[in-house]
Order: structure tokens, then sequence, then C-alpha cells
């Protein structure tokens, strides 16, 4: 095993939402070091141009670079969706792998009994149809049923994600989804995988398979990784540097939720 | 009736929840001509420096002044809480009204039966006691409880204001406060006066008086009008002109959700 299998697995979300990306990379490489940046103090990318997000999403990759890491995971839908192609183009030969992408492609690996596939992100996920994108690349004729489902992101920080309340919200939302017997249905915000358990549980009998691309991405990473021979197989536990922007109150228990174990050191580095 | 008594009413917000502030002085003064300002690209404060807001908040102001505004009304907490004194330095002789000194005051003029006041807000407005500080400085000796309520927000934007979702939430947040049976409850953020039937209803019994801070600052600008002979008596009904820094999607559909009412031109004058 070369130095460079060594290096560290780069993640980066507008804020704490990659840290569920974090998570199940942990879980599927134990011994990979990895470095996370959120960018806690320009959150929520949603709401910008999708020049501004350009911008910001090339600034993070540069810090990212900068600690030598050997590959870049897009933990965040709005950069997936704007700032792909930009990403990759800057990273030259470290690869780049987004969560656009892996959850599409985990999509499509379901059999297909009814060719449908259902997503729910943010508002902005939504709009901008990137899912659809990465679907009908490879699927054209896919029926796709997305949904923004907005209350979902407050409810995951509020930790309400599997009570009355959150219960009801999710009724509310993929109620329509229930009826239609989709294949998968897609979690298209890194938030959404808190609530896998409540939305597995009401969609059971419509044996629609939920795809977490938190999962998704790690499996993927997981593959790239092999196929290059860059896993670190050191046998050494890895070790997680969280990097964020700005670090508001509440931070350090809101990412222990996400990242479902205790945070240690939190960084702070702003970029700007 | 002078000339300068037709100049608008000046009104600024981090977002479009300034518009319950608009509506209730639209009720309140019909005849006046109204500017307001949303601050819509860099929603939201809450989450900024205090030197960030404090210069958000002096741009937007120097914007209405360049519109020949009366007097400016602060429809924001964040922007009260960080800037207050800063927006009337910079405002010389032109009147400056916030939020957070009308919803206090309102709340001081309740009859005090057990000396204790209930505060409602978002998790910035609740940490900066920004409430307590106005309250005790005139009475030093009321009691303060306070609760910060994150899901209120995307609650009352997703339009569910009185559901089962939000009696669900609401029991959350209040199930305390309703055993206090505190004097006052104040809701101490623009987006909260969509839930005033719902909380007036869960509190009914406790004999709390809750104080919509977007009514107490209208009624606080109608007395300082009238005190000032400023008051517009042209009997022409005043005229609103809204001004956002960015026009997200769904944009129309909320605000009008939020001022009660159709609003037929939205103008976007970014402030950099």
């Amino acid at each position: 095993m070369s130095d460079a299998n060594k290096a560290p697995i780069g993640i980066f979300d507008s804020g704490i939402g990659g840290l569920t990306v974090v998570k199940a990379v942990m879980e599927q490489l134990p011994n990979e070091n990895i470095i996370y940046y959120g960018d806690t103090a320009r959150v929520p990318y949603g709401i910008k141009s999708i020049e501004t997000v350009r911008e910001y999403a090339l600034q993070i990759t540069e810090f990212l670079l900068s600690q030598q890491v050997k590959c870049i995971l897009i933990a965040c839908n709005t950069v997936s969706a704007a700032a792909n192609e930009e990403v990759r183009a800057f990273c030259g030969n470290v690869p780049v792998l987004d969560v656009v992408a892996a959850g599409a492609e985990a999509a499509l690996s379901v059999e297909a009994k009814n060719e449908s596939i259902g997503v729910i992100g943010t508002l902005a996920t939504v709009n901008s149809q990137t899912y659809e994108t990465a679907i009908h690349a490879t699927a054209p004729g896919k029926r796709i049923f997305s949904k923004a489902c907005p209350m979902l992101v407050p409810l995951a920080e509020e930790g309400w994600t599997d009570n009355e309340i959150s219960r009801l919200v999710i009724e509310e939302y993929l109620g329509d989804f229930r009826e239609k017997n989709l294949d998968a249905l897609i979690l298209g915000c890194t938030h959404y995988p808190l609530f896998t358990p409540l939305i597995e549980r009401y969609l059971k009998k419509s044996g629609t398979k939920v795809i977490d691309s938190a999962l998704s991405i790690a499996a993927r990473t997981r593959a790239m990784l092999a196929e290059h021979n860059m896993i670190n197989e050191s046998g050494e536990k890895g070790e997680f540097t969280c990097f964020v922007s700005d670090k508001p109150q509440r931070f350090q228990n809101l990412a222990e939720r996400f990242l479902g174990k205790k945070l240690h050191r939190i960084e702070i580095s702003p970029l700007v």
C-alpha cells in the first residue's frame, strides 16, 4: 500500500447535513481518514444564485485539496446540482463523487416493477430537477415523481425524527407516494437519512425501496477506491477532522446527532 | 397637513416576516404610504455575526432614507437586538421604532397578576436576551421565561398555521408555559402572528394575554405619528411598495400569505 492511500477523503456540505455522509463512510470504510468541511457561516445554499454556489463550492474544494485529500465527496445536493462540473474540472486527477449521481445510480439498481422513482428534497433541489436529469441520462423511460419537503430539515435539526409530529409530517408529504407503488424513493437531502426508519415504516406496504443517498455515496466511494487500489489498509482506525466556517449555538449537539457519535474537536476555518 | 405627512413609512426585515407588520400598519393607518424592504437574498440574519447584521441593517436604512421615509420601523427581532442604536444614530431626526421595544412595552401594559412574562422567538432572539433587557430596564422585578421555537418559522412558511401538526408543535413548545399562568406571552418573531389564533386558544384557560408584536409596533407607530402631528390625513388609501433583494421561488404566494392580501408589484433592488 502506498502512502497516498493514507491520504484523507474530503467531504463537504453547505452545513451539517453532510455529516450523515461522514457517518456512512466511517461505517463502510473504517480505516479511512476523513476531513469534513461544513460552510455553516453561509448555509443555506439553496436560496442563493447558481453563480454564488459555484464560487463557494470552489473555495471549499481548494481548501480540501490543500489538505491533500485523495478524493472529494460532494455531500450537498445543491452543490451537486449547481457546481458538479466546475468542482470536477478544478480537481483534475483527484476523483470527485456526488450525492446526486450516487443516489440516482442506487435508485436505478432497484428492481424495476413500475418504472417509477420518487424523489424528495428541499425546494431548491426539487426545482433544479437534478435527479430527473441524472436518472433520465441513463433511463429516459422512468417516470419520476418529486416533492419538496421543507419541514424535514428543521424537524431533523430539532431532533424530532420519530415522534407524533414527524409521523404526521411524513404522512402529509408522502401520502400520495404511498398509493403509487414506486420502485424507489430517493432521500435527496443529506438531512433526510435521520428519517429513514420512519419513512421505511410508512412505505412498507407499497414495496418502495428507500434510497439513503448517504449510504449510496459511501458504497460508491468504497467501490471507486477499490477500483483504483486506493483503500487505506493500514488497519488503524481512521481519523476524523471537522472544519466549519462558523460555530453557531448548539452546533456540537446538532453535529453529534447527525454523526451518530461524539465529536471531540471542531476547527473553525473561514474561507474568506 | 404638510406634504411631509404624505411621506412613506419605511419598514424592513431580513425576509418576509416583516410583512405581518406591514399588514398591521395598513389596518391601523390605512392612509399611510408604506415602503417595505425584505433582504431575501441574505436571510436568515439570526445565524450571522452581530457586525454583519449591523452592516446589513445600515445598508437597508440608507436605502429607506433615500426613499424619503418619515419614520423607520425595524420589523426584525435580530436587527432590533443587534443594531438598534446604530440604526437610530444613522437616522438622525427620523424617528425609529422597533419590534422589541414595542412588544416589551405592550407586555408591560398588561395587568400584572403574576409578575411574569413569557417570550418565544428564534434561537438567535432568545439567546440575545433582548426582551429581558428591554423589560428589565423598566421593570426589573419581572420574571421572564423564554423559549426558542425553531419549528414555527418553517411551519408558517409551509402554510401550516392551524392544523394538527401545528397544534402538536405548539403543545410541545408551550406546554410548560400553560402551567405558569404568565401575565403575557410575547410573540418575539415576525412570523409568529400567523399562529396567534392557535396560541390564544391553547393558552385560553391560563389567562395569558398573547402579545402580537406586529400589532404592538403598529399601535406604537400610530401614537408616535399622532404625537408629532405626522399622520397622513389625505383620506386616500395608502400606497404600498415592496422591495426585496432577491425573489426566490414561491415568494409571491408566501408574501401574500403574510400580508393577508394580493401583492401587485414587487421590486427587486439588491443593496450591494
